[in-house]
């Protein structure tokens, strides 16, 4: 091994997880722009925003002065159940690619969800027990989500519905028996259950569904019950609040080594774990305290950073959520079928947007038959399968690494690997068979799905 | 948490990690019954088994007499990527039962293999490398086996052919492509490639397929092929060596913290995770340094222990494996369709029956339905989704701490979480439909098989 002195995986011990979350937009001297209430056209206010969160989510969600909040002991309790996450250092990949460059990867995939989404589902699931509520609706793509959220609910004894695009709800039975296996009640979206569901469905009866129309009816059902509220798993700012776990787990493990990262490498669909990962390292970068290039990695078919536009958009295809800016595809773009996984939302959180737009951050996308060989070359020489949406960040690792082959510098390259792909087979089923296809939206596809943005802001 | 001192999961250091296995043969006064070749009727000699084992294997099959064998340090370095497995104190499902007794597990499913098969997988893969070997051979039935040996062949380079049991094949499609993602080549059995194939299908041309005949089919192929042997994941002593990595680990553990087990519980099958979480603490018991209760669990629908027979028996259908004294139901034995999961051999390790057989362990059965409905309480309350076969240990720790909470007593419970049940989600999918059954073979069922062991010793 290249150097003895660094374990192939650091366990940080209980007593050095983190006792507060970390908000980046504090250290923001341009804050990200408030949301919009669609309404009434003007910022949201904390009274907009109660009957659809929770109030200590939304106290969260408005936050932008405080740097650090206190995750709440009942939260540090749930994540010593399954954190910390690993800090793994890639000595056999780094064989395999024969480059100099030290790669490590937060693995986040040790937890039966699968993914990084439970940081935020035991927080949001906690607050909504806080504040006496009956349950939560959430949406599910392909359902990470969903299945964290189910896992926090049976922990605090909460009712969990979940709205699961219809489309995945087919195709990954297994992931709705998780969930059901957790106690939660899983309905393919559109569904006849809602009235957005029901106008949905009237004009598009064969539609697969999408994320922007589950949002539409699991929002729709928190409002109109009492006792229920609606969460959602990525996106939001007080979701990379929760996610910053990630960033400094990783951070004190990476201090504990005198290990300094020079890029930092996560995929963003909704920016959930990319924004996680990232948030201290970008704290020390607003400071003026250090440089580290960040890079987020999207999928070729769901462009939002790398081709879409930084404007006011809706959240959700129904309209029923406030309108945030954000780099935005059009809420009413529909990423190709042949996609698989998640990160297939049409827009980018709010805080991430703001960082891109200043120039704080890189992007880059990757078609899917790219990430899938990355993928599988991963899986044999590290041990680990990951999911397809993790597999974006070792495509990007992968080729920052073999760059540093060719230059000869010994690049330190941290990579978020957000979770694992046992759900995922379908996909790599495809790849095996040589059947896996990528799928490039043309200029005009996306030109004319920016064109139906509203015009405000 | 009712002990601060101990925390949620306890991880040991790269430092800790065993260095050396442990052959509990060497402390047993009376040893396991030699292997039978069918063929001469007498005691195997090496020379009988370096066709079908690689050489390093045959010597530690054979090896009844050191109680330390040497990790190659290739092995401990694969041994790093995913382990320490962590030895987690069921704080939740202790507050759930409300019991006095304190639990904890032994999780070896953080590897994308989803179990403990992976710690013998690598050590035989990396002898038939050392050996010069193209590659192994093997059967599997749930996939568990299959997929880790598919790993480990995948890191050293390795043809990897699995022979997996039709029904396993059929209705596991993404365990075949997990393996097939690390290159290897899978063959549902039994086919048509081996002459035992072959016969088998045209004596009963619908057979699902079972271990024992995909076994034949493997081995065949092995000792019919330049540079190709055949490998097992349970039932052999060698294997029972390489697991005993899972006690060595969870008793450097507890000793680190003072604390001492009255009763150790693991799932039985062919025995793999059983021997090697019982090993440390069974040597104690033989040399008279400890005393612990051992427990075995096993499927009401397969219960070689509780209602076998001890006798010599074959280990495959096709009768091509030296035969063994064990435990057994005998090699016709037919589990029950409905049973989920692995666990359904129709005999026992050499080692374990003797030590069963000298009253130096308990055997214990449970029925499916009772067992899933513990897999889904401990799920709801630990996070972690158990494999079924894993889950059979946890029904017998709950009901032990349930027993303490009648008598008051505080005993110190450890069990094996041998792994995860992310591709078993058809069988959670039957329990949570409220459709699954149990099964539990007549005496008569028994009797007529048993009625057809070889008369041998």
């Amino acid at each position: 091994m290249a150097n003895e002195k660094i374990p192939y995986k650091i366990y940080l011990s209980e007593e050095e997880l983190p006792k507060q979350w970390y908000n980046v937009r504090a250290d923001m001297k341009k804050k990200p722009a408030p949301m919009i209430n669609p309404g009434t056209g003007k910022p949201v206010t904390k009274a907009d925003l109660t009957p659809v969160f929770c109030d200590e989510l939304v106290d969260q969600e408005l936050n932008e002065t405080d740097a650090y909040i206190d995750i709440p002991q009942e939260i540090q309790d749930f994540y010593k159940m399954y954190r910390p996450a690993p800090l793994v250092r890639a000595y056999c990949l780094e064989k395999a690619l024969g480059t100099p460059a030290k790669i490590y990867y937060k693995f986040e995939g040790n937890n039966t969800s699968g993914s990084h989404k439970l940081n935020s589902a035991i927080a949001q699931a906690y607050y909504a027990k806080k504040q006496g509520l009956k349950g939560v609706t959430t949406e599910t793509g392909a359902g990470q989500w969903g299945t964290a959220l189910s896992m926090a609910c049976s922990y605090f004894g909460l009712d969990c519905h979940v709205y699961m695009v219809k489309v995945s709800y087919e195709q990954k039975p297994f992931r709705r028996e998780v969930m059901r296996t957790y106690g939660a009640s899983i309905t393919p979206s559109p569904s006849t259950t809602t009235e957005v569901g029901r106008k949905i469905l009237a004009e598009f009866p064969d539609t697969n569904g999408s994320l922007g129309c589950a949002i539409s009816e699991a929002v729709e059902v928190a409002v109109s019950n009492e006792g229920y509220r609606y969460v959602l798993g990525s996106v939001l700012s007080q979701v990379l609040l929760h996610q910053s776990v990630i960033g400094l787990e990783a951070k004190t493990a990476m201090d504990k080594y005198g290990i300094k990262p020079d890029i930092i490498i996560g995929c963003a669909g909704g920016g959930s774990n990319l924004g996680g990962l990232i948030a201290p390292f970008m704290g020390e970068k607003l400071r003026g305290e250090a440089d580290y290039r960040f890079i987020a990695v999207e999928p070729a078919s769901c462009p939002s950073l790398t081709r879409g536009t930084y404007a006011y958009d809706f959240c959700d295809t129904g309209k029923v959520c406030p309108m945030q800016k954000m780099y935005t595809l059009g809420s009413g773009f529909m990423p190709s079928p042949n996609h698989a996984g998640g990160l297939r939302y049409h827009g980018m959180s709010a805080v991430l947007s703001e960082l891109y737009d200043q120039g704080l951050m890189e992007a880059v996308s990757y078609e899917q038959t790219a990430v899938f060989e990355a993928a599988q070359r991963f899986a044999r020489v590290e041990g680990i399968l990951p999911a397809p949406e993790s597999s974006h960040a070792i495509r990007c690792a992968i080729d920052e690494a073999l760059k540093c082959k060719e230059t000869g510098e010994e690049k330190t390259i941290l990579f978020g690997l957000t979770g694992t792909g046992y759900f995922d087979m379908y996909a790599y089923a495809a790849y095996n068979d040589g059947k896996m296809t990528d799928y490039i939206p043309t200029d005009e596809e996306i030109a004319a799905s920016i064109a139906k943005l509203p015009k405000i802001g």
